[in-house]
Protein backbone atom coordinates (compact mmCIF):
# COMPACT_ATOMS: atom_id res chain seq x y z
CA UNK A 1 0.00 0.00 0.00
CA UNK A 2 1.70 2.89 -0.89
CA UNK A 3 -1.32 5.45 -0.81
CA UNK A 4 -4.56 5.37 1.34
CA UNK A 5 -7.37 5.39 -0.85
CA UNK A 6 -10.51 7.43 0.89
CA UNK A 7 -14.06 8.32 -0.81
CA UNK A 8 -14.41 11.60 -2.16
CA UNK A 9 -14.32 13.99 1.54
CA UNK A 10 -17.46 16.60 1.53
CA UNK A 11 -15.81 19.56 -0.19
CA UNK A 12 -16.00 21.77 3.43
CA UNK A 13 -14.23 19.01 5.41
CA UNK A 14 -10.82 20.53 7.36
CA UNK A 15 -10.33 17.31 8.10
CA UNK A 16 -10.01 13.50 6.33
CA UNK A 17 -10.77 10.54 7.80
CA UNK A 18 -9.60 6.61 6.94
CA UNK A 19 -12.51 4.71 8.81
CA UNK A 20 -11.61 1.52 6.27
CA UNK A 21 -10.80 -1.63 8.76
CA UNK A 22 -8.40 -3.16 6.41
CA UNK A 23 -6.18 0.20 5.73
CA UNK A 24 -6.57 1.06 8.99
CA UNK A 25 -5.06 -2.25 10.02
CA UNK A 26 -1.99 -2.06 7.65
CA UNK A 27 -1.11 1.68 8.92
CA UNK A 28 -1.05 0.48 12.67
CA UNK A 29 0.15 -2.74 12.31
CA UNK A 30 2.44 -2.67 9.63
CA UNK A 31 3.40 0.98 9.16
CA UNK A 32 2.96 1.46 12.89
CA UNK A 33 1.89 4.98 12.00
CA UNK A 34 1.89 8.08 14.76
CA UNK A 35 0.52 11.50 14.81
CA UNK A 36 2.70 13.96 13.28
CA UNK A 37 3.84 11.53 10.72
CA UNK A 38 3.17 12.27 6.90
CA UNK A 39 0.93 10.44 4.40
CA UNK A 40 -0.29 9.85 1.12
CA UNK A 41 -3.88 9.63 0.73
CA UNK A 42 -5.65 9.44 -3.04
CA UNK A 43 -9.23 10.33 -2.97
CA UNK A 44 -11.11 7.91 -5.27
CA UNK A 45 -11.55 9.12 -8.96
CA UNK A 46 -9.61 12.62 -7.69
CA UNK A 47 -6.01 14.13 -6.64
CA UNK A 48 -3.35 12.61 -4.91
CA UNK A 49 -2.62 14.51 -1.83
CA UNK A 50 0.44 14.87 0.67
CA UNK A 51 -0.99 14.42 4.09
CA UNK A 52 -0.53 15.47 7.72
CA UNK A 53 -1.81 13.00 10.68
CA UNK A 54 -3.50 14.99 13.29
CA UNK A 55 -5.68 12.32 15.32
CA UNK A 56 -5.31 8.52 15.82
CA UNK A 57 -8.43 7.00 17.80
CA UNK A 58 -10.96 4.39 17.88
CA UNK A 59 -12.86 5.67 15.24
CA UNK A 60 -9.88 5.95 12.69
CA UNK A 61 -7.27 8.42 11.55
CA UNK A 62 -7.96 12.00 10.88
CA UNK A 63 -5.62 13.71 8.21
CA UNK A 64 -4.69 17.36 7.10
CA UNK A 65 -3.84 17.73 3.43
CA UNK A 66 -0.27 19.47 2.81
CA UNK A 67 -0.26 19.74 -0.42
CA UNK A 68 -1.48 17.81 -3.75
CA UNK A 69 0.78 15.83 -5.77
CA UNK A 70 1.02 14.28 -9.36
CA UNK A 71 -0.93 10.96 -10.22
CA UNK A 72 1.02 8.14 -12.50
CA UNK A 73 -0.47 8.27 -15.95
CA UNK A 74 -2.67 5.16 -17.35
CA UNK A 75 -1.02 3.54 -20.49
CA UNK A 76 -3.67 3.43 -23.61
CA UNK A 77 -3.86 -0.04 -23.55
CA UNK A 78 -6.94 -2.29 -23.61
CA UNK A 79 -6.07 -5.94 -21.52
CA UNK A 80 -8.86 -8.43 -22.93
CA UNK A 81 -8.22 -11.86 -21.01
CA UNK A 82 -9.83 -14.92 -20.65
CA UNK A 83 -10.99 -14.81 -17.00
CA UNK A 84 -8.67 -16.98 -15.22
CA UNK A 85 -9.36 -19.12 -12.17
CA UNK A 86 -10.58 -17.15 -9.41
CA UNK A 87 -7.21 -17.49 -7.42
CA UNK A 88 -5.29 -15.92 -10.26
CA UNK A 89 -8.01 -13.48 -10.97
CA UNK A 90 -7.13 -11.46 -7.98
CA UNK A 91 -3.35 -11.12 -8.74
CA UNK A 92 -4.09 -10.66 -12.35
CA UNK A 93 -6.72 -7.80 -12.17
CA UNK A 94 -4.12 -5.93 -9.16
CA UNK A 95 -0.92 -6.16 -11.51
CA UNK A 96 -2.63 -4.75 -14.66
CA UNK A 97 -4.23 -1.91 -12.68
CA UNK A 98 -0.91 -1.23 -10.43
CA UNK A 99 0.81 -1.21 -14.37
CA UNK A 100 -1.76 1.31 -15.60
CA UNK A 101 -3.95 -0.18 -17.65
CA UNK A 102 -6.92 1.48 -18.88
CA UNK A 103 -9.30 -0.87 -19.80
CA UNK A 104 -9.66 -4.47 -18.85
CA UNK A 105 -12.12 -6.99 -20.28
CA UNK A 106 -12.78 -10.27 -19.40
CA UNK A 107 -14.45 -13.00 -21.73
CA UNK A 108 -14.84 -16.31 -22.08
CA UNK A 109 -13.07 -19.36 -24.03
CA UNK A 110 -13.24 -22.93 -24.65
CA UNK A 111 -10.49 -24.15 -21.93
CA UNK A 112 -12.16 -21.01 -19.29
CA UNK A 113 -14.11 -23.71 -16.57
CA UNK A 114 -17.57 -22.52 -16.92
CA UNK A 115 -17.43 -22.66 -13.00
CA UNK A 116 -15.32 -19.71 -12.59
CA UNK A 117 -18.19 -17.33 -13.63
CA UNK A 118 -19.96 -18.41 -10.32
CA UNK A 119 -17.14 -17.97 -8.39
CA UNK A 120 -17.50 -15.09 -5.76
CA UNK A 121 -14.30 -13.93 -6.13
CA UNK A 122 -15.65 -12.03 -9.61
CA UNK A 123 -17.78 -9.56 -7.15
CA UNK A 124 -14.65 -8.80 -5.62
CA UNK A 125 -13.24 -6.69 -8.74
CA UNK A 126 -13.57 -3.36 -6.62
CA UNK A 127 -11.22 -4.06 -3.80
CA UNK A 128 -8.83 -5.83 -6.59
CA UNK A 129 -8.87 -2.44 -7.87
CA UNK A 130 -8.59 -0.59 -5.01
CA UNK A 131 -5.28 -3.00 -4.08
CA UNK A 132 -3.52 -2.08 -7.43
CA UNK A 133 -4.28 1.47 -7.17
CA UNK A 134 -3.03 1.79 -3.89
CA UNK A 135 -0.03 0.20 -4.65
CA UNK A 136 0.88 2.13 -7.55
CA UNK A 137 -0.11 5.37 -6.27
CA UNK A 138 -3.03 6.06 -8.41
CA UNK A 139 -6.61 6.93 -7.67
CA UNK A 140 -8.17 6.28 -11.33
CA UNK A 141 -10.08 3.00 -11.51
CA UNK A 142 -9.81 1.07 -15.14
CA UNK A 143 -13.19 0.52 -16.94
CA UNK A 144 -13.90 -3.02 -16.43
CA UNK A 145 -16.27 -5.11 -19.14
CA UNK A 146 -17.28 -8.41 -19.06
CA UNK A 147 -18.50 -10.94 -21.67
CA UNK A 148 -19.35 -14.45 -21.25
CA UNK A 149 -19.91 -15.55 -24.99
CA UNK A 150 -16.93 -15.30 -26.99
CA UNK A 151 -17.92 -15.47 -30.52
CA UNK A 152 -20.22 -12.23 -30.05
CA UNK A 153 -17.76 -9.98 -28.46
CA UNK A 154 -14.85 -10.85 -31.03
CA UNK A 155 -17.21 -10.26 -34.11
CA UNK A 156 -19.55 -7.47 -32.38
CA UNK A 157 -17.27 -5.35 -29.96
CA UNK A 158 -13.69 -6.08 -31.03
CA UNK A 159 -14.37 -6.05 -34.85
CA UNK A 160 -16.07 -2.59 -34.45
CA UNK A 161 -12.96 -1.08 -32.40
CA UNK A 162 -10.67 -2.95 -35.07
CA UNK A 163 -12.70 -1.13 -37.66
CA UNK A 164 -12.52 2.53 -35.78
CA UNK A 165 -8.45 1.90 -36.14
CA UNK A 166 -8.00 0.79 -32.89
CA UNK A 167 -4.70 -1.87 -33.25
CA UNK A 168 -5.10 -5.50 -31.74
CA UNK A 169 -3.09 -7.75 -31.03
CA UNK A 170 -3.20 -11.49 -29.91
CA UNK A 171 -0.42 -13.16 -28.05
CA UNK A 172 0.53 -16.55 -29.33
CA UNK A 173 3.33 -18.89 -28.82
CA UNK A 174 2.93 -20.11 -32.77
CA UNK A 175 3.00 -16.90 -34.23
CA UNK A 176 5.74 -15.74 -36.84
CA UNK A 177 5.57 -12.05 -36.05
CA UNK A 178 6.91 -11.05 -32.77
CA UNK A 179 4.93 -8.58 -30.83
CA UNK A 180 6.85 -4.97 -31.07
CA UNK A 181 8.61 -3.01 -28.65
CA UNK A 182 7.92 0.51 -27.78
CA UNK A 183 4.91 1.55 -29.28
CA UNK A 184 3.22 5.01 -28.87
CA UNK A 185 0.10 4.33 -30.15
CA UNK A 186 -3.13 2.58 -28.01
CA UNK A 187 -3.71 -0.84 -28.54
CA UNK A 188 -6.03 -3.90 -27.49
CA UNK A 189 -4.35 -6.93 -26.42
CA UNK A 190 -5.86 -10.20 -26.15
CA UNK A 191 -4.17 -12.90 -24.15
CA UNK A 192 -5.44 -16.76 -23.82
CA UNK A 193 -6.47 -19.16 -21.11
CA UNK A 194 -4.66 -21.36 -19.34
CA UNK A 195 -3.70 -24.09 -22.49
CA UNK A 196 -4.30 -21.24 -24.39
CA UNK A 197 -7.07 -20.34 -27.40
CA UNK A 198 -8.27 -23.26 -29.57
CA UNK A 199 -7.39 -23.35 -33.21
CA UNK A 200 -10.80 -22.49 -33.69
CA UNK A 201 -10.56 -18.94 -31.45
CA UNK A 202 -7.41 -17.89 -32.98
CA UNK A 203 -8.36 -17.86 -36.44
CA UNK A 204 -11.93 -16.13 -35.55
CA UNK A 205 -9.46 -13.23 -34.03
CA UNK A 206 -7.61 -13.28 -37.08
CA UNK A 207 -11.16 -13.48 -39.33
CA UNK A 208 -12.22 -9.95 -37.28
CA UNK A 209 -8.57 -8.16 -37.99
CA UNK A 210 -7.09 -9.15 -34.13
CA UNK A 211 -3.30 -9.74 -35.42
CA UNK A 212 -1.34 -12.99 -33.75
CA UNK A 213 1.77 -11.84 -32.62
CA UNK A 214 4.69 -14.19 -30.67
CA UNK A 215 6.87 -12.92 -27.69
CA UNK A 216 9.46 -16.02 -27.84
CA UNK A 217 8.67 -19.96 -27.32
CA UNK A 218 8.66 -20.02 -23.77
CA UNK A 219 5.00 -21.03 -22.30
CA UNK A 220 4.08 -17.81 -19.33
CA UNK A 221 1.23 -17.93 -16.57
CA UNK A 222 -1.40 -15.39 -17.37
CA UNK A 223 -0.13 -12.64 -14.93
CA UNK A 224 3.44 -12.90 -15.81
CA UNK A 225 2.68 -12.60 -19.65
CA UNK A 226 0.79 -9.64 -18.84
CA UNK A 227 3.27 -7.79 -16.79
CA UNK A 228 5.88 -8.72 -19.15
CA UNK A 229 3.73 -7.72 -22.29
CA UNK A 230 3.35 -4.39 -21.34
CA UNK A 231 6.93 -3.93 -20.20
CA UNK A 232 7.72 -4.68 -23.48
CA UNK A 233 5.51 -2.72 -25.41
CA UNK A 234 5.38 0.89 -23.54
CA UNK A 235 7.66 3.34 -22.11
CA UNK B 1 3.69 -28.12 -16.30
CA UNK B 2 3.75 -28.12 -20.34
CA UNK B 3 6.69 -30.70 -19.74
CA UNK B 4 7.17 -33.42 -17.51
CA UNK B 5 10.96 -32.90 -15.91
CA UNK B 6 12.65 -36.41 -14.95
CA UNK B 7 16.23 -37.23 -13.96
CA UNK B 8 18.55 -38.67 -17.28
CA UNK B 9 17.58 -42.51 -17.69
CA UNK B 10 20.04 -45.18 -17.82
CA UNK B 11 21.85 -44.45 -21.67
CA UNK B 12 20.54 -48.24 -22.20
CA UNK B 13 16.90 -47.50 -20.92
CA UNK B 14 14.51 -48.26 -23.70
CA UNK B 15 11.22 -47.30 -21.52
CA UNK B 16 12.09 -44.19 -19.31
CA UNK B 17 9.67 -44.15 -16.02
CA UNK B 18 7.56 -40.51 -14.20
CA UNK B 19 7.48 -41.77 -10.43
CA UNK B 20 7.39 -38.56 -8.85
CA UNK B 21 4.06 -38.48 -6.71
CA UNK B 22 3.09 -34.16 -7.52
CA UNK B 23 3.75 -35.12 -10.97
CA UNK B 24 1.91 -38.22 -11.43
CA UNK B 25 -1.19 -36.29 -9.62
CA UNK B 26 -1.02 -33.64 -12.24
CA UNK B 27 -0.94 -36.05 -14.95
CA UNK B 28 -3.88 -38.61 -14.05
CA UNK B 29 -6.31 -35.62 -12.38
CA UNK B 30 -5.29 -32.81 -14.47
CA UNK B 31 -4.43 -34.11 -17.41
CA UNK B 32 -6.33 -37.75 -17.46
CA UNK B 33 -3.46 -38.68 -19.29
CA UNK B 34 -4.10 -41.92 -21.04
CA UNK B 35 -2.14 -45.08 -22.30
CA UNK B 36 -0.93 -44.07 -26.33
CA UNK B 37 -0.98 -40.56 -25.70
CA UNK B 38 1.58 -38.36 -26.63
CA UNK B 39 3.83 -36.42 -23.88
CA UNK B 40 6.43 -34.00 -23.50
CA UNK B 41 9.25 -34.56 -21.68
CA UNK B 42 12.64 -33.14 -20.59
CA UNK B 43 15.74 -34.85 -19.31
CA UNK B 44 16.86 -32.55 -16.48
CA UNK B 45 20.02 -30.73 -17.79
CA UNK B 46 19.21 -32.17 -21.12
CA UNK B 47 17.47 -32.06 -24.07
CA UNK B 48 13.80 -32.13 -24.15
CA UNK B 49 11.68 -35.37 -25.80
CA UNK B 50 8.46 -35.88 -27.15
CA UNK B 51 7.47 -39.44 -25.75
CA UNK B 52 4.74 -41.78 -26.14
CA UNK B 53 2.85 -43.49 -23.10
CA UNK B 54 3.35 -47.17 -23.19
CA UNK B 55 1.86 -48.22 -19.66
CA UNK B 56 0.55 -46.40 -16.83
CA UNK B 57 0.53 -48.57 -13.52
CA UNK B 58 0.75 -48.05 -9.68
CA UNK B 59 4.57 -47.51 -9.83
CA UNK B 60 4.08 -44.59 -12.62
CA UNK B 61 3.86 -43.96 -16.13
CA UNK B 62 6.44 -45.53 -18.02
CA UNK B 63 7.42 -43.84 -21.86
CA UNK B 64 8.79 -44.17 -25.10
CA UNK B 65 11.08 -41.81 -26.23
CA UNK B 66 9.68 -40.81 -30.47
CA UNK B 67 11.91 -37.56 -31.12
CA UNK B 68 14.09 -34.55 -29.29
CA UNK B 69 12.43 -30.96 -29.27
CA UNK B 70 14.46 -27.98 -29.62
CA UNK B 71 14.68 -26.64 -25.87
CA UNK B 72 13.79 -22.45 -25.66
CA UNK B 73 17.28 -20.26 -25.44
CA UNK B 74 17.64 -18.76 -22.12
CA UNK B 75 17.80 -14.66 -21.87
CA UNK B 76 21.88 -13.38 -20.82
CA UNK B 77 20.33 -11.82 -17.70
CA UNK B 78 21.51 -11.71 -14.33
CA UNK B 79 18.66 -10.69 -12.03
CA UNK B 80 19.70 -9.81 -8.58
CA UNK B 81 17.29 -9.49 -6.35
CA UNK B 82 16.42 -8.36 -2.10
CA UNK B 83 15.09 -11.77 -0.60
CA UNK B 84 11.37 -11.13 -0.73
CA UNK B 85 8.90 -12.35 1.42
CA UNK B 86 8.63 -16.36 1.86
CA UNK B 87 5.22 -16.28 0.06
CA UNK B 88 6.27 -14.05 -2.84
CA UNK B 89 9.51 -16.00 -3.28
CA UNK B 90 7.84 -19.74 -4.65
CA UNK B 91 6.37 -17.25 -7.14
CA UNK B 92 9.27 -14.97 -8.13
CA UNK B 93 11.80 -18.01 -8.83
CA UNK B 94 9.42 -19.49 -10.57
CA UNK B 95 8.65 -16.78 -12.84
CA UNK B 96 12.12 -15.70 -13.17
CA UNK B 97 13.00 -19.27 -14.56
CA UNK B 98 10.12 -19.26 -16.56
CA UNK B 99 11.17 -16.14 -18.20
CA UNK B 100 14.69 -17.71 -18.84
CA UNK B 101 16.85 -16.07 -16.36
CA UNK B 102 20.32 -17.10 -16.77
CA UNK B 103 21.45 -16.33 -13.16
CA UNK B 104 19.57 -15.48 -10.17
CA UNK B 105 20.95 -14.07 -7.15
CA UNK B 106 19.25 -13.11 -3.68
CA UNK B 107 20.68 -10.50 -1.43
CA UNK B 108 20.23 -9.02 1.71
CA UNK B 109 19.36 -5.19 2.17
CA UNK B 110 18.25 -3.24 4.65
CA UNK B 111 14.54 -3.69 4.41
CA UNK B 112 14.47 -7.39 3.96
CA UNK B 113 13.36 -8.86 7.40
CA UNK B 114 15.96 -10.94 8.27
CA UNK B 115 13.46 -13.65 9.70
CA UNK B 116 13.33 -14.14 6.05
CA UNK B 117 16.93 -15.80 5.85
CA UNK B 118 15.95 -18.50 8.38
CA UNK B 119 12.45 -19.58 6.29
CA UNK B 120 12.12 -23.76 5.19
CA UNK B 121 10.95 -22.11 1.63
CA UNK B 122 14.55 -21.04 0.95
CA UNK B 123 15.11 -24.87 1.24
CA UNK B 124 13.08 -25.16 -1.84
CA UNK B 125 14.30 -23.49 -4.52
CA UNK B 126 15.19 -26.56 -6.71
CA UNK B 127 11.48 -27.29 -6.40
CA UNK B 128 10.55 -23.99 -7.43
CA UNK B 129 12.90 -24.06 -10.18
CA UNK B 130 11.28 -27.37 -11.52
CA UNK B 131 8.27 -25.22 -11.39
CA UNK B 132 9.49 -22.90 -13.59
CA UNK B 133 11.10 -25.02 -15.78
CA UNK B 134 7.91 -27.61 -16.37
CA UNK B 135 5.98 -24.06 -17.11
CA UNK B 136 8.40 -23.29 -19.94
CA UNK B 137 9.41 -26.05 -21.33
CA UNK B 138 12.84 -25.56 -20.48
CA UNK B 139 15.22 -28.37 -18.90
CA UNK B 140 18.48 -26.22 -17.82
CA UNK B 141 18.35 -25.05 -14.21
CA UNK B 142 19.64 -21.06 -13.50
CA UNK B 143 22.17 -20.70 -11.65
CA UNK B 144 21.40 -19.39 -8.19
CA UNK B 145 23.32 -17.01 -6.01
CA UNK B 146 22.68 -16.36 -2.12
CA UNK B 147 24.55 -13.16 -0.50
CA UNK B 148 23.13 -12.50 3.19
CA UNK B 149 25.89 -9.53 3.43
CA UNK B 150 25.06 -6.38 1.31
CA UNK B 151 27.81 -4.55 1.22
CA UNK B 152 30.68 -7.20 0.97
CA UNK B 153 28.14 -8.51 -2.23
CA UNK B 154 28.23 -5.04 -3.86
CA UNK B 155 31.76 -4.16 -3.28
CA UNK B 156 33.55 -7.37 -4.01
CA UNK B 157 31.27 -9.59 -6.31
CA UNK B 158 29.24 -6.76 -8.29
CA UNK B 159 31.94 -4.32 -8.67
CA UNK B 160 33.90 -7.39 -10.34
CA UNK B 161 31.34 -8.29 -12.71
CA UNK B 162 31.02 -4.68 -13.88
CA UNK B 163 34.87 -4.04 -13.98
CA UNK B 164 34.87 -7.51 -16.40
CA UNK B 165 32.57 -5.40 -18.75
CA UNK B 166 29.15 -6.56 -17.60
CA UNK B 167 26.42 -3.79 -18.06
CA UNK B 168 24.18 -3.39 -14.42
CA UNK B 169 20.93 -1.32 -13.44
CA UNK B 170 19.13 -0.88 -10.23
CA UNK B 171 15.41 -0.08 -10.96
CA UNK B 172 14.72 2.83 -8.85
CA UNK B 173 11.73 4.96 -9.32
CA UNK B 174 13.39 8.23 -8.86
CA UNK B 175 16.45 7.64 -11.23
CA UNK B 176 16.05 10.09 -14.18
CA UNK B 177 17.18 7.99 -17.17
CA UNK B 178 14.52 5.21 -18.05
CA UNK B 179 15.85 1.67 -18.52
CA UNK B 180 16.18 0.84 -22.16
CA UNK B 181 13.86 -1.40 -24.39
CA UNK B 182 15.45 -4.48 -26.66
CA UNK B 183 18.96 -4.57 -25.64
CA UNK B 184 21.00 -7.27 -27.69
CA UNK B 185 23.91 -7.76 -25.23
CA UNK B 186 24.05 -9.28 -21.32
CA UNK B 187 23.23 -7.13 -17.97
CA UNK B 188 22.69 -7.40 -14.20
CA UNK B 189 19.50 -5.55 -13.57
CA UNK B 190 19.17 -5.04 -9.73
CA UNK B 191 15.82 -5.15 -7.69
CA UNK B 192 15.18 -3.57 -4.62
CA UNK B 193 12.74 -5.35 -1.31
CA UNK B 194 9.58 -3.94 -0.62
CA UNK B 195 9.59 -0.39 -0.10
CA UNK B 196 12.44 -0.06 -2.04
CA UNK B 197 16.52 -0.36 -1.37
CA UNK B 198 17.11 2.91 1.23
CA UNK B 199 19.52 5.72 -0.25
CA UNK B 200 22.54 4.38 1.16
CA UNK B 201 22.49 1.16 -0.31
CA UNK B 202 21.62 3.48 -4.21
CA UNK B 203 24.82 5.26 -3.38
CA UNK B 204 26.97 2.21 -2.32
CA UNK B 205 25.38 0.52 -6.12
CA UNK B 206 25.84 3.63 -8.12
CA UNK B 207 29.70 4.08 -6.65
CA UNK B 208 30.37 0.53 -7.37
CA UNK B 209 29.26 1.06 -11.12
CA UNK B 210 25.81 0.43 -11.26
CA UNK B 211 23.60 2.82 -13.20
CA UNK B 212 20.38 3.62 -11.94
CA UNK B 213 17.37 3.47 -13.88
CA UNK B 214 13.84 3.83 -13.27
CA UNK B 215 10.59 2.96 -15.48
CA UNK B 216 7.71 5.02 -15.18
CA UNK B 217 6.64 6.72 -11.58
CA UNK B 218 4.07 3.41 -10.69
CA UNK B 219 5.54 1.63 -7.67
CA UNK B 220 5.34 -2.34 -8.85
CA UNK B 221 5.15 -5.58 -6.74
CA UNK B 222 8.85 -7.35 -6.74
CA UNK B 223 7.47 -10.08 -8.44
CA UNK B 224 5.10 -7.94 -11.27
CA UNK B 225 8.17 -5.66 -11.54
CA UNK B 226 10.70 -8.77 -12.74
CA UNK B 227 8.47 -9.91 -15.54
CA UNK B 228 7.90 -6.29 -16.51
CA UNK B 229 11.59 -5.38 -17.26
CA UNK B 230 12.35 -8.79 -18.97
CA UNK B 231 9.45 -8.39 -21.05
CA UNK B 232 11.19 -4.46 -22.28
CA UNK B 233 15.11 -5.30 -22.09
CA UNK B 234 14.62 -8.90 -24.22
CA UNK B 235 13.15 -9.96 -27.74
Amino acid sequence: MNIVLIDPPPAEAELWYIQEARQLQHLQQHLKLQVGEQLKVGIRAGQRYLTEVVAIDAQGVALKPIMSQPCPGKIPLTLIVALPRPKVLRRLIMDSVSLGVEKIVLIHSYRVDKSYWQSPFLQQLPHYIDLGLEQAGDTIAPQIEIYQRFKPFVEDVLAAQIAAGQTAWVAHPYAEQAMPHAIDHPCSIVIGPEGGFIPYEIELLQQNGCQARCFGTRILRTETAISYVIGRLYQ
